[in-house]
């Protein structure tokens, strides 16, 4: 297997923090990384040596002289291209790939079709393949690949890089994804819940930066919850905390898949969505989507579809939205009560298509309905990498558990 | 004030870990513990001198000789008489106190009303009253205290000790509780929210133990969760994580004080249920709480009064709590799939009352129907604290922040 650059070295806590500070600083000088993180002038300076011979960091031009007339104030910037991160969104439709440099910019992409019934070994050979494709292309040698994460729905164990048997993928059972990409392509691979690593996206690159308590509400073929908690990326006892899909409103309410009655996703999902509207359709209620209706046509209605007919005008779809809109917005008053975040990010592939429709509905009922809402200000942002939201997670996955600062390896009580 | 003993001295991390194996131990000899941290014999040995030095610990009889024919495992023991902490627990209807010894004993109890128009100044006053009386009586010498911690209905700011205008607390306001407790009393004080606390009493000496991901679900006044992620107490931006009643179940729901709509607080919360019992007998309905109903003493029936009743038989009162039980099991697994805790506690003063009532459904709630039950096992017990949880709680506070293991002061990203 191929280590990476020396950059797999960077363990050291306080190189981290520095490091850090001058991805997020721009052009921070070591003056001001000594009085940011407190550590001692020489040990910024050792520090700084060190990022500066490995490659990591350079120097960006000479600044003023500092009013003691001491040492330039030289301003110190990340190196692009000293290494690389490929990220992988593994979805039931669709496999997205990204690569991004260390300064987290996208250098190169690619999408292609999945298919369900490609089964596990298919699937993890077309994304190997992509992959290679992708890092062909770009002509990035391999010694610079930090090395892919993907980020894939759940459930699933990230330590050990297993998948079981995630809703939509029949006959995966157990796929050692982690193992199975490893072996094919030759970097280290790290695998994370498709929610958990949006989430870290935005912390890392988005517009979660400076926030240490937010959820990441996604939405893709389902919806679900991507949480940080005091800094981290919180995944819960069997990786599978951000479910608010299967929050139970009503224990006498229609029937969900998970064999629960009433939850949030049957009042909010995109499937759901679809399926108020063939309803409506099948009562006979006009709509400029009844082209779609008829004969046998009605399951050809997607989302996108549902979507694009409300953004034009279309009572009817409009109206299965708004609804929708409301339990979710309902719903996300109830995860901000429980959870105390001051961030909701909205984002994911669906939230793209429906994003106009849903966010004002959504900031208005957390601005107003909050609990304690005349003590605490709750942000509610769209996440800007569209359709790339899972692949640049992905990306990050590699990039933030490399490079952010964190305690590793000590006991937690 | 009082510095406490050189307890408060305990602050390296390997010493917390050490201290803790010994606490939980229950008799770990110097080998084992080298065993169990993967610390150096002689590091142990250094520790373990300071710590016997200090007081804080006591060798308890030799063991027998180890098979090597070495030194004898010698057992050690929490020295329980080196340091105390006293628990308060500030409620509307009445404060409880508690002294707890360094083994997690309670050494001396007391309880008496509280009353919110005694205002902010009249509750400090009594509790600081409270807390020298309960001293005074058991003879502990003052430096033998390492502080006092408080559990108080938030919302607050724990690191602060300040509490905001609390519901059910009328002209509270700002309340800056720490620091009059510590002006009365010269005892280092802790404030906490008093689900935090009642979690960290769990975690510290508790039915929650070896459990890093859990929720405590707090029945007293209110309903409340107090919630632990990744082996921390989880407090939230602002210090309000946890108002589960404050979870909008429907958005066209009956009105909350909150001023949102069909919160789970107007489905289950003992207030409701009363209120339900209140309607019920209104309409004529027949049950052994009709002796509370004559003229206009229907605001004189309780919860305890319906939780005594449905105990015995009375089916109006049965029926009010099963469907609280019931909607509020229906939350629960909401909230187990929400954030994949592995342990739901269930406890507080309400719920000593109504626990056999509530604890079968809400057991049965989670087994059947939460998500992903196939592949993961959520358990349900109950504190075995009783109406001593918030007390309980509110001691281990102190106790914890002195002795278990964490990493301080060190900025988390």
């Amino acid at each position: 297997m191929h280590n990476g650059t020396n950059l797999l070295r960077v363990r050291d806590y306080n190189q981290q923090l520095v490091l850090n500070l001058i991805r997020l600083g721009n052009g921070a000088s070591r003056v001001e990384i000594a009085e940011r993180t407190g550590l001692a002038a020489q040990t910024v300076t050792n520090i700084v040596r060190r990022l500066l011979d490995d490659g990591l960091v350079v120097e960006a031009g000479k600044g003023t002289a500092s009013r003691s007339g001491g040492k330039r104030r030289v301003k110190l910037r990340i190196n692009s291209d000293a290494g690389y991160s490929v990220g992988v969104q593994l979805d039931r439709e669709e496999i997205s790939l990204l690569l991004l440099d260390l300064n987290g910019r996208a250098r190169s992409k690619s999408r292609f079709p999945n298919s369900p019934a490609a089964g596990p070994l298919g699937t993890v050979d077309r994304a190997a393949d992509a992959v290679r494709r992708l890092l062909k292309g770009t002509g990035v040698p391999a010694e610079n690949i930090l090395g892919v994460g993907v980020a894939s729905p759940g459930p699933l164990d990230h330590e050990a890089g297993v998948v079981y048997d995630p809703p939509g993928f029949e006959g995966w059972g157990e796929v050692h994804l982690k193992e199975m990409l490893e072996e094919r392509l030759g970097y280290p691979v790290a695998i994370d819940n498709d929610v958990v690593a949006a989430a870290v996206g935005e912390h890392w690159l988005g517009v979660a930066q400076d926030v240490g308590n937010f959820a990441f509400v996604y939405m893709g073929g389902g919806l679900g919850a991507g949480l940080f908690f005091d800094g981290r990326a919180y995944r819960g006892s069997t990786g599978t905390a951000g479910e608010i899909s299967h929050v139970p409103l009503d224990p006498d309410g229609p029937e969900c898949w998970c064999g629960n009655r009433g939850c949030l996703a049957r009042f909010c999902s995109p499937r759901d969505v679809v399926a108020v509207v063939a309803r409506d359709l099948e009562r006979g209620q006009s709509s400029s989507l009844r082209v779609y209706f008829d004969g046998q046509q009605q399951k050809d209605i997607d989302f996108e579809a549902v979507c694009r007919a409300a953004l034009a005008g279309d009572a009817l779809a409009s109206k299965a939205l708004g609804r929708a809109a409301r339990m979710l917005g309902n719903a996300l008053v109830g995860l901000v009560n429980t959870l105390d975040v001051n961030l909701v990010v909205l984002g994911g592939k669906n939230f793209e298509q429906a994003g106009r429709l849903y966010a004002g509905e959504i900031e208005r009922a957390i601005h107003e309905r909050v609990l304690y809402g005349h003590r605490r200000k709750v942000e509610v942002r769209s996440s800007r990498f569209g359709e790339d939201t899972g692949a640049v997670g992905a990306a990050s996955l590699v990039l933030y558990s490399a490079f952010a600062p964190q305690l590793r390896g000590l006991p937690a009580e």
